[in-house]
């Protein structure tokens, strides 16, 4: 269905993304604009990897576009193709929203681990002090770690099949977050007191459980990136241990309010990060 | 304001202008999908002529653009953008929709004209059999003859401050409408049953009225093309000599179903008209 007050004077904002079919975030992020009294509108805009550079090329001459929301499998082809990063998204090497200001330039940001943190921030779960466990080490879980150490917590052990990704991750994180306790170990929650899955395990019929559930305590909190079941087989098994869980979605709604700022808000048209811009 | 049911799965139409703030045409059409329940949203989409082909290219590859609706300045520019025109684009030489199908080609159509007969229509006029007297020889005047001429007026008269001009579109549709009555004339409405002002006298406080008024016919029916004010003065004076009038706007409401149709309707995705395709 469409929307009767969109007008001549209305912001638009794209979601890049292929497929499109699946996304939750045009509702949501419409919804809060709608609360806000901001008269943007976000649409899907579905764009297959080999037309990304030209649509994106299209894009820079819209006025009245704010800006652009990406998902599978842009993020890290759109982060190339950014005038200036914000010194997460030039750290990951990825940008899930870019701003378009006005004259045309694309500063691309990225919100997906901020997204977790303020998720769990709004269900009343502070991450800052406790001693997390992250499983994973691919695209999902770089920017997990790089959100929780930017959020204080006390200690982050990775854990990952592939241990020389982990260790790879590791070292890049310890030379961005110098001095805090960063280490790589086995999948087993004991002393952590927040557990996160980052890899994609739970997602198809028969995966195994991305940690040792048997080492899980009742008053660790377990969370998910993976969205797909909403309710995963480790948030199944972490809650039938008494613990507490936070879904995968929550990555998304956690971050509708940061997307919307950026965006749209008060700092809209400024480069997200000037210390960020390339050369 | 936003709209909560856009989805992923929603089709986007963009409507390119410059500027694009007074642009009427998204909130009818999105008002009228949202009546006949169709998943789709038109948003406005501002553009220089300078940045025109490069927009349009990236919009080739976007898979869930149903097309795009186009305005001043960009009709004539967009035509050559088409891989495709309908008979009455290719006449015109401008296009005001266009298609994209599943290939990414751009099929382009012209509905100005039409929208003016269709909208005499939904208002009960019908312009087949009438005396019809035309006012103007550029874009706007062009389209309307044409539409004249394919809605079957009896006669047309072009009346042009620049008769060349008249005498050129004149001759051109001649080629096209063989057999017809089209004549070039002064601004004298005598024995005319249908006036229309496709010039834009009127626009400006001060302009000429387009016909001498004294030559209009109570039973004389007075249209526009002009749409700013709502009510021209040519109106106004036709009113005041009891005829009936026909606002400028409606060629815009008028239009609405069948830019709706041509973009998602039935014929979606098939070339407006095969034998116009380029070589
Ligand atoms: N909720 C959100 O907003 C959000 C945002 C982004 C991503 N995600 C989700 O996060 C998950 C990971 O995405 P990604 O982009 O990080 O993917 P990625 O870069 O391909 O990384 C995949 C990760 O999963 C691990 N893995 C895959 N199969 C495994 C198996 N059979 N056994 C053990 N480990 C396995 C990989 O380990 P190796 O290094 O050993 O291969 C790697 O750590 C996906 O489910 C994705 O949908 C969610
Ligand atoms: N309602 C709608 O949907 C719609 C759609 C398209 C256009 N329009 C309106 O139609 C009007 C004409 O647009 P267009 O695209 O056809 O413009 P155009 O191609 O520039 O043609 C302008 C026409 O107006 C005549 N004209 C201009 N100033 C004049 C004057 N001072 N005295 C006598 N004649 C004068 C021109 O005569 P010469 O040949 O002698 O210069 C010509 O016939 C505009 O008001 C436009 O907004 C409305």
């Amino acid at each position: 269905m469409s929307n009767f007050p969109i007008s001549g004077t209305t912001r638009v904002v794209v979601h890049l993304a292929y497929p499109s079919h699946h996304l939750r975030t045009p509702g949501l992020f419409n919804a809060l604009c709608q609360e806000r009294g901001l008269n943007a509108v976000l649409v899907p805009w579905q764009v297959p990897p080999q037309g990304l550079a030209e649509a994106v090329a299209g894009l820079r001459g819209i006025e009245n576009l704010a800006g652009v929301i990406v998902t599978i499998p842009h993020k890290t082809a759109i982060s190339a193709l950014c005038d200036s990063l914000s010194s997460t998204a030039r750290f990951l090497g990825v940008a899930n929203v870019v701003r378009r200001d006005s004259a045309g330039r694309f500063h691309g940001e990225m919100f997906d681990g901020r997204g977790l943190v303020l998720g769990l921030r709004e269900r009343g779960h502070d991450v800052a002090g406790r001693q997390a466990l992250l499983v994973g080490a691919g695209g999902a879980a770089a920017g997990i770690a790089e959100a929780l150490l930017g959020a204080g917590v006390a200690s982050l052990t990775l854990s990952n099949r592939s241990a020389p990704r982990a260790e790879a991750l590791a070292a890049r994180l310890r030379a961005a977050f110098a001095g805090r306790a960063i280490r790589v170990g086995p999948g087993d929650a004991t002393g952590a007191d927040l557990v996160v899955n980052g890899t994609s395990l739970g997602m198809y019929p028969g995966d195994a459980l991305p940690v040792d559930v048997e080492t899980l305590d009742p008053g660790t909190l377990v969370a998910e990136a993976v969205m797909e079941p909403d309710v995963t087989p480790l948030l199944k098994a972490a809650a039938a241990r008494g613990c507490q869980t936070h879904r995968g979605v929550h990555m998304i709604t956690g971050q509708i309010g940061l997307l919307v700022d950026f965006l749209l808000g008060a700092s809209g048209g400024q480069p997200p990060d000037a210390g960020a811009a390339r050369a």
